[in-house]
């Protein structure tokens, strides 16, 4: 039985473009900035975003840290939305790395309340001082929601005129732009650092960059080299990296599609989902003991991920067009066996 | 002219062999634990090492910095010989991430003597405790010299008796090997932990492993995670890595034999360089106005990097058999320009 | 017009016995562990807490953070209560000082629910691990509430099941002790830590103690000399200190009677107070434009905090019998400015 | 028989001018900055060292550790003489608080080569940047020796044409101000911020203050908060503070003789000691097995410190008349025991 894996588009795997691509790559020693494929992967993206510079890091873990320590200095904190994954799947970094401290503010669907971001800015001197408002577009663990363009703004505009600067964690912006038919530029526009991840919905096997001022570039560059983020030959990595930027964007909406139809066949089910949740590739469904029941469905031969009570199902390129409907039916008979 | 480099190992490219194995790499997601490649990289690291367990990351601080956080509570001592990579060359690593704390003792040729650094061990209870003992094998800035068998054992006996573990930063340590004509494990054993980079001189693109007891792993993975080095299908990189591994070893002696020819025709120039410090792949020679000289080399088309007062050369595997007389040719002609 | 100051208990002077015992107090160097007065507190403290060893410190703050270093590892989260002072009032501390990781949980009147603690461990090699439990007795930003026997072992009890340790902020355990009528050691039966305030209600100028088991000393000192707390005649405050632990409970039911007679003063000028909260010596009322109100009440002779929404008021030792009715005057005066 | 403690002038016990004037200090909380006395004490010091503001803590170790967090960013190095007290014994809190380095460069006496300090900053992108440059004065491990006025300021010199800021670890600068008969305010001229001690030869039971330009205070206060250091009525502290500031510094000419009577004796008697290195009031003598011996004179009633492989004697004004001579027999006696 072919194993249907919707536990994240995380598990994609190259594409025999982004395999030759790999082989024939340019490649320089990148951490004396010589490498031309990195180069061109970094300018690419910071062109698509809109920012001025670029820095390829392994991991959206990284560039996401490497942005918090750019904005917080020792002790402050950055606002962010429940669930962020700078918070909960980022573990201990922000306290390690940067001195940080979180402050999260409720935000359904991903989106704060602009009065709730104002009012968990502290001026206090007995306590943390803010540093950073963060936002999560496409936010995770509230479903993979879109936050949208006016919403961004609104939050900006809060960060604006308390002086304080944003970043915002892009791992799966391309799906939040492809969802709403905007340029991901659209998305970025604004915010001071941007995270974007290759390795996800895009398909590149390693690989995120960090966009920026260009005046943040140096001190950036020595956060990644202080973290050990310095490669070598980074090329071989960022030639796939420049084939998920260009081509990768192309099938998110065909991801999209297939989770819309595995959530509306979960609801046929009478599965727990929050339809209003469903906006790009994922599904979370809401299922009585939820460990116990990702088991079943792994031995059914569909993974997924328990995330405390919910299951998580990701959409992604390496899925089949059949594969959604066998899913279901999987999903239901493991729903039957007790 | 063609570009003769001798700045630093790291600058190899990968070769043929490694792009075709990077391209047919089997994959998997690696913060899954699901990558077979990376499992046959860490797998054929520890047993070339002899120790249990392995960890892949994206650079040799990282696999370094990883160490030390596991080895050293916040704020303990890590002793180490002069000139450590660990201290010079991850710049700021150390404190900002593991909280630790720098003690170095002198180290001719990268060889501490073993009173030193037991004298330097603390147990009062107003200054910072010590938590591990640290080598570096080759050791890049005393000249990428060995650290004898016997030098290494007497070090871990000073270290047993005080109960403290021992960390090796192998980066080059199929350098060291080469040179004893001994087998890596050989240096490796009695060490807590070990690290290697594939990227020096074994010619890989990109990648380190942390070698350790099996029991480190899990905390290891976590630290990993924690800065930022877990990587998805890292097993296209890995794929490089198993190669330099196997076949990376036996370009070494040449190395050595160039860097021996390139010493002794910068003698015949008169230029200052310590002929016992010519042990691996490195040269450092003593000219005054060390940086002037190095862009002076630049312009007569040989890279090699000011250390310092210092002019470092590094012989690798890119290099042609015609590649040092020429460099010596062109470094005649630049010693009499001024 | 004498202010009456309802800000803090932290606001009290000491007394002409402390000031009388501070002048004649026998000290010696207590960074050399020789200071008698300093010895003789530790140890009545730990006798009354019912723990093995104390150690002063010069705040609260540096007790909680260093009962923090112990208990966590780097990235370890600590799980708290909703409006923890180790959170909210310990500007970046944690993450600074102990590289450590909040998880807030509800808890209304200061007390999670069981469940909600156990649900919020971690075990998932993706999140930051648990590494503590803490509680706050009573818990200030809550209303200064209490947390009852019951509910202490409840929370004592998921920590056993789990394995973790826990600590308990005392900073005002014995204002907890004296509304339920129980002895302090009661409350602080079956933490692993506990650290207890003299310079709050119990009057001493400056000073708290850290409560722990004897052989969690030694690092704890190694952490209290690492930020500083290391203080040589430190007898002359620990005197003062002795006199807070003997005779400042017995003032503690006068505090809370103000509090109560403020509370219902309070409502009966239709100022909202949930009078359930007010259990021990403080009183939070909600008034719109809260900043406003308490700047209004200071012209007119009353001093409160300002918390976000809420205005705080503490009664404590050095209020006289009169200052209520004459402080409830004064704010009705005020509410009537507009 | 009386014993005669030359382990550190931190022995010294409050006079009973400083315990009448804390037992009569006017006090508030001064965490909500409104105790005058702690005020005077700032504004006084600040006044004699010439600096616009100061901040009181309860530690050398604590102000001179705020001075870094001021000064360096993450990562960062500091340039220090060896044996500087901010590395040798405030333990781990340079790495764990500031996430600074420390780079050490020789200093005979204390007093490092302007060129060695200069040669020492780094500006590559591969090394930690240099944040700082600090001296201590006197500086304790070196011999309790002066850095000469010159001395001082060409390393400030060498700071300024750098960019750098510079920070004095002045926890006996009045010791120097004495040996050199200039105004303490003349050898912090030039600092940007500068650390004192009230608590050794000056004899206040605790404290010291960190002095800085006016627009840091928000800061070092933020920092001092977040390590716990902010005390409530410290008023009682700093009215013995006072004391030590206007009384303190008339006693240091006495604690000098003796340590140069001291230092004679231990001459006469054979004992190795570098005269040279003995400008105030500490002598540090060679001795073999240099723990045995501190033990010896232990019993027979001179207590002094083993540093390594040297005993340190050090005079203050708790010493009477006869305690030198007396203390001299002894030393004989217990070098004559084997």
């Amino acid at each position: 039985m072919r194993i249907i894996d919707l536990r994240s588009d995380t598990v994609t795997k190259p594409t025999p473009a982004m395999r030759r691509a790999m082989a024939e790559a340019e490649v320089g020693d990148d951490v004396y900035s010589e490498d031309p494929t990195v180069h061109r992967l970094e300018a690419l993206a910071a062109e698509m975003l809109g920012l001025e510079a670029g820095l390829f890091m392994p991991s959206g873990t990284m560039t996401n840290q490497v942005a918090l320590m750019l904005h917080l200095q020792r002790g402050q904190e950055v606002i962010a939305p429940k669930g962020a994954h700078i918070y909960e799947y980022e573990p201990g970094s922000l306290s390690v790395l940067a001195g940080g401290v979180i402050r999260l503010v409720e935000a359904p669907y991903g989106v704060p309340d602009p009065e709730a971001v104002r009012s968990a800015i502290h001026t206090s001197p007995h306590q943390a001082p803010t540093g950073l408002i963060a936002l999560e577009n496409t936010h995770n663990s509230a479903g993979g929601t879109v936050v949208p363009l006016e919403a961004g703004r609104a939050i900006q505009q809060v960060a604006e005129e308390a002086g304080l600067p944003t970043h915002l964690d892009g791992a799966r912006l391309f799906n939040a732009a492809t969802a709403l038919g905007v340029a991901p530029a659209e998305l970025a526009k604004g915010f001071r650092t941007v995270s974007i991840c290759l390795s996800k919905g895009l398909g590149a096997p390693v690989g995120s960059v960090l966009l920026m001022p260009k005046d943040y570039r140096a001190e950036a560059w020595r956060y990644r080299k202080m973290l050990g983020g310095g490669m070598r030959q980074a090329g071989v990595l960022a030639a796939a990296g420049i084939l998920a930027l260009t081509e990768g964007p192309k099938g998110l909406a065909r991801d999209h599609q297939m989770a819309r139809a595995l959530a509306e066949g979960l609801l046929r089910m009478h599965v727990e989902v929050d339809l209003n949740s469903v906006q790009t590739n994922m599904v979370y469904a809401h299922v009585p003991r939820a460990a116990d029941f990702v088991e079943r469905l792994r031995q059914a031969g569909v993974l997924a991920n328990a995330m405390g009570s919910r299951v998580r199902f990701v959409t992604h390129r390496d899925l089949a067009d059949e594969d959604i409907p066998a899913a279901l039916e999987r999903i239901e008979s493991a729903l039957h066996v007790v």
